[in-house]
């Protein structure tokens, strides 16, 4: 057991080593930065988390996180709220708002379903998903779940409760990903871009649909 | 440029993205890693860096960080502070109290030599050690600096200090790890290990002196 000069830089090194991914030594070694930075440093990154963690809150729509009761996608008009594009969390969200190719509006499921790490369906958005599928001006549901077992094992229970619906159910497409060499694509997604192969588009110039 | 759902998150990135070795995604994941934790996680945490920064002291007399104005090793009634190790900064104390091998006291330079990032002596608390040292009772600074070339230059640096002292200076040893290969030891270490050879000494059972 390492025996710490102090007890405040033990209980700064025992706090950040509770974040994942961030052993002791590294803990140790951000708690001397901070200490050799000046103090408004620690106070900005303290105060910081903890504002974050008070005042966040989860939009009352999607769950996605905002600093309003709902968040800024969805009260914005020119948004096709007929479409919603399901996501595992909120950087699935991010993501996807970096590629500008989607216009509709998102569902946060807040995780997948995961029997392994004791994850079932009401441990997500589910019910609040389908609650808004009441809404007949929707039109698409769009899966966008991880390409993994979890990911399709939630994609296929929300099928199964979509699909008596009457709503377009789709997922995104699964296939090589741009500037990909066939010959170093794992051999189920070649397969699937095979199976699941579309009819031939040429890229737009600006790359915009 | 990434747009983040909620202003308050994005603060708390930016701040979390200062830190060594912490890049935007890994401050991303920690943040909303924290928004899934209890409030009081994030409580602690700031908390934890904010007090730590705020009343952190370091010992007046050898640099080591402490809650008081002198550190427990040098109130230690226990330790023999005629002998004094100089190490680059806290972690190296750290890691010699760890060994158990180490009676004496210590002094924290707060860095090294290094012309390329700007560090020249006056930035190290040199001066301080050079009046500690005209203590007369203290007879041996043993030199526990990095194996770099800016460790070296700051042993030399020293060495020319205290020469004129007439105080015993010795350095830890350097040579091939317990538990290393020869041939796996760069060529470097090996052959110092061999120039510095040591008079053969069975190790006592209990690994300690």
């Amino acid at each position: 057991m390492q025996t710490y000069p102090s007890k405040l830089l033990e209980q700064a090194v025992n706090e950040l080593a509770r974040l994942p991914g961030i052993g002791r030594k590294t803990a140790l070694r951000l708690a001397l930065h901070l200490l050799r930075q000046e103090a408004a440093v620690s106070e900005a990154l303290g105060q910081a988390l903890i504002r974050m963690r008070n005042e966040v809150v989860w939009c009352e729509t999607c769950h996605n996180i905002s600093d309003e009761p709902r968040c800024r996608i969805c009260i914005d008009p020119s948004r096709d709220k007929t479409k919603i594009c399901v996501v595992e969390d909120i950087r699935d969200v991010m993501a996807i708002e970096n590629t500008r190719q989607f216009q509709g509006v998102y569902h946060v499921l807040g995780g997948i379903i995961s029997p392994v790490e004791g994850i079932g369906p009401g441990d997500l958005t589910i019910a609040s998903l389908l609650s808004r599928l009441d809404d007949e001006s929707i039109t698409e549901v769009i899966l966008a779940l991880p390409a993994t077992i979890e990911g399709d094992t939630t994609s296929f229970f929300l099928s199964r409760k979509i699909d008596s619906l009457r709503i377009k159910l789709t997922a995104i497409a699964r296939g090589v990903s741009v500037g990909d060499e066939l010959e170093y694509t794992d051999e189920v997604t070649l397969g699937r871009s095979i199976l699941n192969r579309t009819l031939y588009q040429a890229l737009p110039v600006n790359g915009k649909r």
